[in-house]
């Protein structure tokens, strides 16, 4: 099973960044290597408490990041390198992007083990 | 471009029930047919905002719905096809999932077009 997917979170409240979007589909062997790159990253932010992520064949994907915060969000947000590749994602990378902002106030998972 | 794909959420705030899930490889037909099936259901529920969702290769996938309101979120829940649904996805279709209950603050989208 790759539980190693799924994010470790605390108890709610925290906050989810939901992310989705529709890749181009150019320029995939520098999109791969800034996204490794901005996972290697995030991880190293204050208040981050872990993301998943994936992406169909058609290049649609979903990646939620969770925070303790909304000013760790933006602390994130502000961060140069993540700046730099945000403002070429949306250049080169992606057809279109939703980006949601949301307050997690419950959790609960499956199956029972 | 496959614009499609996103939901068309009013402004915030609103509320997103987060389904992040694993796949066991198990009952692809009968998984594809129950899953069409809730697709079309929760479209005729109250409240409901719209849906996006993914899955990769790996069987890795991520689910957002979005609703109006923690009502019909639960109203959804108690649904009899829905509750009858879910029980067979933990017995047979889902090695692990987590559901996150959030409500959406803020919102926006890109590329600027």
């Amino acid at each position: 099973m790759s539980e190693t997917r799924f994010a470790k979170t605390p108890k709610p409240p925290y906050y989810a960044v939901i992310f989705c979007s529709q890749r181009t589909g150019r320029g995939e062997a520098d999109y791969e290597a800034a996204a490794e790159h901005m996972f290697e990253l995030v991880q190293q932010q204050p208040g981050f408490l872990g993301v998943e992520s994936t992406r169909d064949a058609q290049g649609f994907g979903i990646t939620v990041a969770y925070f303790d915060s909304e000013e760790n969000i933006r602390r994130w947000r502000n961060h140069g390198d993540h700046a730099a590749t945000r403002e070429r994602g949306k250049r080169e990378w992606y057809e279109h992007f939703e980006v949601r902002v949301a307050k997690v106030e419950r959790a609960y998972n499956g199956p029972p083990k």
